[in-house]
């Protein structure tokens, strides 16, 4: 039985992607600028690339009238007050804090923005451990940050689970520091391919999810 | 509502891993051969490696006193005698049958060698087309091979289901051709995380199930 559950924070609990677009529409609009949003994502790469480089390529490639500056400060400054949760967080961190798990996030990001973050999404109540990669001087895939996840939450590695959605950074770093892990499987995965399985019990029920109410009709002869 | 389905082969159906690794321990007692399993299946690479270079390099590491050429050849003989299918393949395929889906194959591999493997898994009956890559000159991704699939079913793309475990290969190839996709995950993905979900409704649940009984006594207080 475990004790303690650590979370990964963008893409796990944070959807970001949401928390991104709706920001970055609001943004558009308060500058006037008339950019492609996919565009935008597409050079966030997933929060992969720091945003002063996404902006000053904007800026060269729609040739927009302001300072790549401005907007990078303008995103520090407003998009923490965007991020939300995927649906069914908050019930589920209930349910866990009503079980006595210790809860727990380690998260990558910039000091400070990724704090403002998290305050926003307004959970902090269910958590006794916060972890920044840029506060601490370490990033997950890193085993010394699971270390001190850990450490901080008073348990054994193999008495915790660790949930995040990027495989290598989450559930193999993890893993590597002996702590379970489960996998989120991001919504690019889940885009592209109609459903996932992994035995062969399972591919029925989920086909006729598919398929909605004509398996039991359409089909039959 | 569609009408086909389409299966890749290995590791999809066919559990290759398992067969292979059964041939192997087989093969070693036949000729005395005192090899590392693991090794082998390194080797492989998941069947990514054609058995030439895989024995040559068996034999150079090992010392081992045989002729690559005549393991390979025992290889492409004996195999599919010890080909078997994943737990509940069989009982899908009767249903989805039942349901009078139109049932295919594309899988890539070797004329003869992938064919002979297809018959010994005794599944036949169920299909109305299987397409060797080899064979026809086409090989996953390529969209070709996905519509040469559905024209041999006559069913149009969005009728179509296709079901495979290569993310690129099976998914991205047959959504490129409009295909519906079902994405089975490898054992691999499985076994480095202990659990996967793709919404938070399903995080209690799989937990529960990793917990065992233990989850509603020794957790309530």
């Amino acid at each position: 039985m475990h004790k303690a559950i650590l979370f990964d924070l963008d893409g796990t609990l944070h959807n970001r992607p949401k928390s991104l677009v709706t920001f970055f529409r609001d943004q558009c609009e308060r500058f006037s600028m008339n950019v492609d949003l996919n565009r935008f994502v597409e050079l966030d790469n997933e929060g992969m690339r720091w945003k002063d480089e996404v902006y000053e390529q904007l800026v060269k490639e729609y040739q927009l009238p302001l300072d790549p500056q401005q907007l990078l400060a303008d995103y520090v400054t407003l998009f923490p007050r965007f991020a939300q949760l995927y649906p069914d967080v908050e019930h589920t961190l209930e349910q866990l804090k009503a079980k006595d798990y210790k809860l727990g996030i380690i998260s990558n990001g910039k000091k400070g923005f990724q704090r403002a973050v998290f305050n926003s999404l307004s959970i902090n109540e269910y958590f006794e451990s916060v972890i920044i990669s840029d506060e601490v001087g370490l990033r997950k895939p890193d085993a010394r940050i699971f270390a001190l996840g850990i450490e901080q939450l008073n348990v054994q590695p193999e008495q915790a689970l660790y949930v995040g959605d990027q495989y290598d950074t989450d559930i193999i770093g993890s893993r590597n520091k002996g702590l379970k892990a489960a996998w989120k499987t991001n919504e690019q995965v889940d885009s592209d391919a109609h459903f996932q399985f992994s035995s062969w019990r399972q591919f029925i029920p989920k086909l006729q999810q598919l398929e909605g109410e004509t398996w039991s009709s359409a089909k039959q002869k």
